[in-house]
C-alpha cells in the first residue's frame, strides 16, 4: 500500500535522533550489537477494552523497500552541528547508503485483538537498524491500529446495519485519508466514499449526491428526478437541503418513476436535524408509499455513542455514514504506541535484559524476547500471558499481573492456546505474505466474536486479563529492584 | 510538496459522490454551467480567536497535476450499480480522461490570519469541475490550516523560546506526519525531528538521542560521554532515563569534557516528571557548573496550555519539544471546513445566487462571488468585510453582522484596506507562484502581530469583527426569506 502511493524513498521517514544514535553506534563500534525492541501500547484508546492490531502489511512493505537513496544520503551530508561542521562522517553516509535490513521481525497478525503491553511488533537485529525503524514502525502501526479500533467500535454500535466511511475531507492529509479508509474497512466498515482508496485497496466505494446538486436546480423535485434519470442504478437521495419531510415526499415522487422503470430506489439520506424523529417519520412515509426496501442513511458527525443513542431512541436508520469522528479518531486522535529496548547481546552472545524505569508504574517497560500466549476455550479468549522466548513456560504455567502481583492465574497443560507473534522477517528476508484485505477484515469480526461482551462495551469495559509468565515477572522484578537500588 | 511524495494520480482523491454528480451534470447537459463555490470554515479550532490559512501551495500543485490517468478511468469503469450494470457511460469516462481544470481560483495567501465564513479558496468554473475539487481541496486546506493554527498557538505560549516539533511517530499516517511538520513550521515551530520533511521542504531538523541509547550502555555517564565524543557538535543529553537529578549531574560531567575540547554543550532534555521543579533544579546545577548557556529542553505531551502553565510556575525550560498534541491537533483533530455553492450562471449569463438553508443560523451559507476586505490602521487589523465582487462597495461602506443585524460598522473612504483573495488560477492556468516556506512562516508572525492580544488569548478570546457588506447582507436576507416562504 505504500508503493503505489509514494514516489520517494521513505527511509528518512524517521526522527533525526534515530540517525544521530545510529551514527553513535556506528562510530563507537557497537552498530552490530544484537538487540530486541518491542512495539506496544500502554492503554487502549477511547477508554475501551480492546484494540485492533493493524498496519503490519505497511510494515512489511516499508522494510522491503528500506534503503537510503542517493539523495537521502546527500541530504544527510548537508546537516551541520553547533560548530557549523557536518554532523556525519562521509564514511557513515556510505555505510547508510548500502544498508539493508538484516534482522528478524515477529508480529501479531493484522486484525487481531490486542491488549496493553503486548508486543504488536518485535524487532531483533543490529541495534543500529532497530533504532532507525522505531519512528516509521510507530507511525504505521499507531495510526492504523487506532482507526481500525475506532471502526470496530462503530461496527459494534451499528450491529448489522451498513456502515459507510465518508471522512476524506476532514482527514489528516492525503494518506491520513487513504490509510484511514483502509483501516476503517478492516475494522468493520462496509464501504468508503474515498475513490482513490477504493482503487488502491479494492475497498467497495459508495456515494450519490450532495446538497450542491439539489441547489443547482430550480427545484428539489427536479434535481431528484434528473439524478434518478441519469444514474438509475445508484439512487440515494439527500432529502434535507430545504425541508426534510418535504424532501422525503419529493424523493418518493422520484422513486415512483424509478420503480416504474424497473430500478431500485436504494435509500434516502438524512444529514441534519433530529435524526431519530426524522428517520421514524421518513420510514412511515416510505413504507406507506410502498418503499419498504428503501434504506435510510443517517449522517452528521456520528460516532459509536451517537449511533447507540439513536438506536435506543428507535431511529429507523439502517445505513450509517461516518466521517470526521472515525477517520481522525476524534475523541483520541493518537494511539500512544511506544518502542522499547528489551534486550541486548553482550560480546559473549548472552542476552542482557533491559527495561526503562519510571516513577509511573505503567511506564516501566518489560524486558525479554517477548511472545504472547493466548489461552482460549470454546467460549472464547481467556487471557494472554506474555513470556520470554528464552525461558518459555514448561508444563503448567502461572501468569502474574505486573501491577498487582497477588493477581495470578494458573494454566494447566491442557488449556488450548496460540502464540500471537508470527515470523515476518528472518535475517532481513520476508517470510510472511500479508493476506488480502478482505481476510483481515473477516479476522477482526472473528476475533471480536471470541471476546466476552463485557470487554467490548463502551462504558467501563471489563479488563481482559493480561499478565507476565512467572519467570518473566521475576526477571522484571529483579531488574527493577536492582535499578532502584543504584 | 505533493509531487516529490506521490507516485500516483491524485485525481481520484475525492468522494465518489463528486464523480456521480459530475456524471449527472455531464449526462444532463449542464456540466459547463459556470458556478462559484467557496471553501470556508464556520468556527475557529481550539475555541480560539484566529485561524492560520495554510495549504494553498498544495492546492496549486494539485490543480497543476489534475488529470485522470488511464488506470483512474479504467477503475471507474469497473464500478457498478444496484443492477450490476456499470455506473458510468464509457463516453463519460473518455470525457474525464481528457478533462483539465479550466476555471479560476482566488485564494487567501498561506500564512494569513482568517476568520469564520471568509472564503479561503474560491473556485469558479464549470460546475462539473468545481464539484470534483470539493473533497481534495478540503482535505488539503482543512488539515494544514488546523496544524498551522495549533503551532501558532504553541508559538504564542512559548514566546521567544525555541519550539521543536517531534510528532512523527504519533501522526496520522505518513503524510499526516510530513504535512504536519511543514504546517507546524509555518505556524511557528523552529525545527522538526522529521528528517524526510526536512529533506522535502527545507525545514531545519533537530534531534540527538533517546532513552534506548542510554539503556544500551552499562552506565548513563558512559552513554553521555560516548555520545559527546562521537557527535560533539550536536549534544543535547536526555537526563531522565533513571534518576533525573543524577542524570543532570552525569550530563554536566560529560559537558565538562566537551567544553575542554572546545565544543558547545547545547542542552539537556527532560522528558518526564515534574518539569517545573526539575527544570529549576537542573538550571541551578548547570549554572553552578558554568553551563549558563546550556539550554533545557522540556517535552512530554505538551501543548499551549501546559507550556503557559509551566512558564507561570517559573519553569526554566527554554526549548519546547512538542509532538502528539501538535501534529494531531489533539484537542480538535479536524477543522470543519466546508465548500458551498454560492452562485451559478443561467443560460443568459446572469448569476443566480445560491445558499444552503439550515435550521441552525451558523450553518446557513452566504451567496455571491465573495471577496474579503480587511480594514486596518497603524495599530493593526480593524475588521473584515465580505462583499460580492458583482456589487463591490462604493464609497463609504457599511458592514453588518449576519447573526445580529443591529451590529453594524461604517467605514469611510479613507480607511486603509486590502482585499485578501488573490488570483491563483485564471482559465485553468496558474497565475500565482507560492512563496518559499520561510516567507510563509514570516507572514504568520507579521499577521499575528497585527491582531489585538485579546483575540489571541486562549481563554474566551475576543471575537474579531467579520461581517457582510450591506448589499451582500441584503441579498442573503432576501434569499433566506424567499426560501423560507416556499
Amino acid at each position: 500500500m505504500l508503493q503505489p502511493l509514494y514516489n520517494t524513498s521513505l527511509s528518512l521517514l524517521t526522527d533525526l535522533y534515530q540517525i544521530t544514535m545510529a551514527y553513535g553506534y556506528w562510530k563507537s563500534g557497537t552498530a552490530e550489537k544484537e538487540a530486541v525492541f518491542n512495539l506496544y501500547f500502554r492503554k487502549h484508546p477511547f477508554q475501551g477494552g480492546f484494540t485492533i492490531a493493524c498496519g503490519l502489511s505497511s510494515v512489511v512493505e516499508y522494510l522491503n523497500a528500506f534503503s537510503f537513496s542517493d539523495d537521502d544520503v546527500q541530504y544527510l551530508g548537508t546537516l551541520t552541528g553547533t560548530d557549523g561542521q557536518p554532523l556525519f562522517d562521509p564514511a557513515f553516509l556510505d555505510y547508510l547508503h548500502t544498508l539493508r535490513f538484516t534482522g528478524d521481525i515477529d508480529a501479531v497478525l493484522e486484525g487481531t485483538v490486542a491488549f496493553p503491553n503486548e508486543p504488536l511488533v518485535r524487532v531483533r537485529g543490529p541495534i543500529l537498524q532497530c533504532q532507525l525503524l522505531e519512528t516509521p514502525l510507530l507511525t504505521l502501526v499507531n495510526f492504523q491500529s487506532l482507526i481500525a479500533t475506532k471502526a470496530a467500535r462503530m461496527r459494534l454500535a451499528a450491529q448489522n446495519d451498513t456502515l459507510l466511511e465518508f471522512g476524506l475531507r476532514r482527514a489528516q492529509g492525503i494518506d491520513g485519508g487513504i490509510t484511514a479508509s483502509r483501516a476503517a474497512y478492516i475494522g468493520g466498515c462496509d464501504a468508503t466514499s474515498n475513490v482513490l482508496a477504493g482503487k488502491l485497496y479494492g475497498i467497495p466505494v459508495r456515494g450519490t449526491h450532495a446538497h450542491s446538486w439539489v441547489m443547482s436546480f430550480d427545484s428539489e423535485l427536479e434535481s431528484f428526478q434528473v439524478y434518478a434519470d441519469v444514474l438509475p442504478n445508484n439512487v440515494t437521495l439527500l432529502v434535507d437541503t430545504y425541508d426534510t419531510i418535504q424532501g422525503v415526499k419529493n424523493a418518493i415522487e422520484a422513486g415512483k418513476k424509478l420503480k416504474e422503470r424497473g430500478y431500485q430506489f436504494s435509500a434516502i439520506r438524512l444529514d441534519s436535524g433530529d435524526l431519530a424523529y426524522l428517520s421514524i417519520e421518513a420510514r412511515k412515509l416510505l413504507d406507506e408509499a410502498g418503499f419498504g426496501e428503501t434504506g435510510i442513511v443517517g449522517s452528521n458527525d456520528l460516532d459509536e455513542y451517537l449511533i447507540t443513542s439513536l438506536k435506543q431512541q428507535g431511529a429507523r436508520i439502517n445505513i450509517w455514514g461516518i466521517g470526521t469522528k472515525l477517520v481522525t479518531a476524534y475523541d483520541q486522535p493518537a494511539l500512544g504506541g511506544v518502542y522499547k529496548l528489551a534486550a541486548i547481546q553482550n560480546p559473549a552472545g548472552e542476552w542482557e535484559y533491559k527495561l526503562k524505569l519510571s516513577e509511573q508504574a505503567i511506564k516501566i517497560s518489560t524486558p525479554g524476547i517477548q511472545q504472547v500466549r493466548r489461552y482460549y476455550n470454546e467460549r472464547g479468549f481467556i487471557s494472554d500471558m506474555i513470556y520470554n522466548e528464552e525461558t518459555p513456560p514448561a508444563g503448567p504455567s502461572t501468569m502474574i499481573d505486573p501491577y498487582d502481583f497477588t493477581r495470578q492465574r494458573r494454566f494447566t497443560e491442557s488449556t488450548a492456546f496460540e502464540d500471537l507473534l508470527v515470523p515476518v522477517f528472518r535475517k532481513g528476508q520476508p517470510v510472511y505474505t500479508p493476506p488480502a484485505i478482505q481476510a483481515v477484515r473477516n479476522r477482526v469480526q472473528q476475533q471480536l466474536a471470541r471476546l466476552h461482551p463485557s470487554i467490548k462495551r463502551f462504558t467501563n469495559p471489563h479488563a481482559y486479563p493480561v499478565g507476565l509468565e512467572q519467570q518473566l515477572h521475576q526477571l522484571r522484578t529483579d531488574l527493577i529492584l536492582k535499578m532502584r537500588q543504584r
